[in-house]
């Protein structure tokens, strides 16, 4: 089983209540990368970066288990640049500035070597781009996984809508997901984005965990309670990540098995957001993995009891 | 073991996105009792109407396993009525009119026969009152509970708190335990709530469930997914009944059993927000109520699959 990510990969500056990052790296298809390796090598990657992209990073990818040939480096252009500040609440955040630099003109090229990936993860980027990665596989992928946000909706929702009939999983937040569908209640947005394509949809909730749903079906993860969470950049593609990374290490996308995915993604969320942009990613362990995956079940396991 | 409810027994007229009632029966008192009852009978019920309440409602609760010899008639007087307005998302209301009428003067006397409950919810109310109730007991009930709400934080701090102190479990939302602790993290909160007294702390989140706390442990009990939502009003009330009946049925007070207390009371409260008012509590059967639970178990139970 091997896994094809495209994304940004990327520099952002990141402000939140509790302190500021100077540029950092980020990008969806960074976090993306970093989380599903732990589950399953290698992770194919398609992106772009700049000259003045760090190539230490490219090499911690590497040694994490990520495949970088498909990362184009344009050498005399810059990365994509991100700058953010989160409200106090950390569920809301402005965009300072924003820089598309290498990303105004990338066209992804999937290598030969990766056109038979049978998990697709197709990262937040331009709805035609997506629908391109697509059309280069050699044989539709067992599953493809798209994300996206507000951003695209807002200005090339026609677009948005011809990517994800042909995805099987769409991942959303709340917010998008009623501004897709035009529903408030997340029940009905749901059973509306399944009949634009997807068998599946995941809303993502932030630090009220998130929600599948599948045909008549509803499973809900929950987000641990932490004490502190220091930065929520990147939590939403870390929970794709683990729940590809798991589906591809187990082969297996029925819905009892997307169950556990989905708790291996909060799980690799919880991690993300102890630190600034990808730090505690970087070195993670199974160990760690398999302990927060333990909280997650303690959290909400019960012996049933019947009244 | 034997329950004792105190609280308001009143009017609501309540206006939601879908539709808006006359004037109809609502109070913390008629939720809580009307909700643990389906557990355990009787409910012992202390609180003060006026000459208008309408007797129909006070016998649905002697069918329904409540004992009223506790609830005072103030015949020349009028009863409590509260009329509000929710916010287009359901977790925001404005109080457009409060008339405290028999409120204003409640002091409310536990009947010689409920003096021995074992298990006591202190519905919101003036913390003094609260407090009067528990010196009324004729021995510390093995359970007591109590719910309050930041317009008492707002005007009687020093009182919310002597209550908080003599409380087994305090009840309260996640804004509400930010008011109290002054900490954003919920679990710092909880935290600093159970050195003031409670040994466990409920936090309701509304759509997005309730959590758990007890010395150093969590749970999360997650609120079911619901097409529609019609009005929130009572909603922790009914929790808070179920909760309590719950445990009082089994007797059993540990951590372990607190957990089904609390699927039981998110249960009930899935049932309150289905219909105005207690609409739905006055016909709802064990058989519902199993079923239901049955699904908030569905909802995130998993087979362990370690990595």
């Amino acid at each position: 089983m091997s896994i094809l990510v495209v994304g940004s990969v990327a520099f952002d500056k990141i402000e939140t209540p509790f302190g500021q990052t100077d540029r950092i790296v980020g990008g969806a298809a960074s976090y993306i990368a970093l989380s599903a390796a732990n589950f399953h090598q290698p992770v194919n990657l398609v992106g772009v970066v700049g000259g003045d992209f760090p190539q230490a990073f490219i090499e911690k990818l590497q040694q994490r288990g990520v495949d970088t040939r498909g990362l184009e480096i344009r050498t005399h252009e810059k990365s994509f640049f991100w700058h953010g500040r989160y409200h106090n609440d950390l569920n809301t955040r402005d965009t300072l500035e924003t820089q598309l630099n290498v990303l105004e003109t990338f066209d992804p090229q999937v290598p030969e070597a990766y056109r038979e990936s049978e998990f697709l993860m197709l990262g937040n980027l331009m709805p035609d781009l997506q629908r391109s990665v697509i059309g280069q596989m050699k044989k539709r992928p067992k599953l493809i996984v798209m994300d996206t946000m507000n951003f695209w909706m807002d200005i090339a929702m026609d677009s948005v809508k011809q990517t994800i009939a042909q995805v099987d999983v769409l991942t959303i937040n709340d917010e998008e997901a009623r501004q897709l569908s035009g529903e408030y209640s997340l029940v009905k947005a749901a059973r509306l984005i399944m009949k634009m394509g997807p068998r599946f949809v995941i809303i993502k909730k932030g630090e009220h965990g998130a929600l599948l749903f599948h045909s008549d079906q509803v499973f809900y993860a929950p987000a641990l309670p932490l004490e502190e969470v220091y930065d929520p950049t990147g939590a939403g593609d870390t929970f794709a990540g683990g729940f590809l990374g798991y589906l591809a290490s187990t082969s297996d996308i029925s819905f009892a098995n997307m169950k556990n995915a989905i708790i291996y993604g909060s799980t690799m969320a919880s991690f993300c957001v102890e630190r600034f942009g990808t730090e505690r990613l970087e070195s993670l362990t199974l160990a760690d993995i398999r302990g927060r995956y333990q909280a997650f079940l303690d959290l909400v396991q019960i012996e049933m009891q019947l009244v």
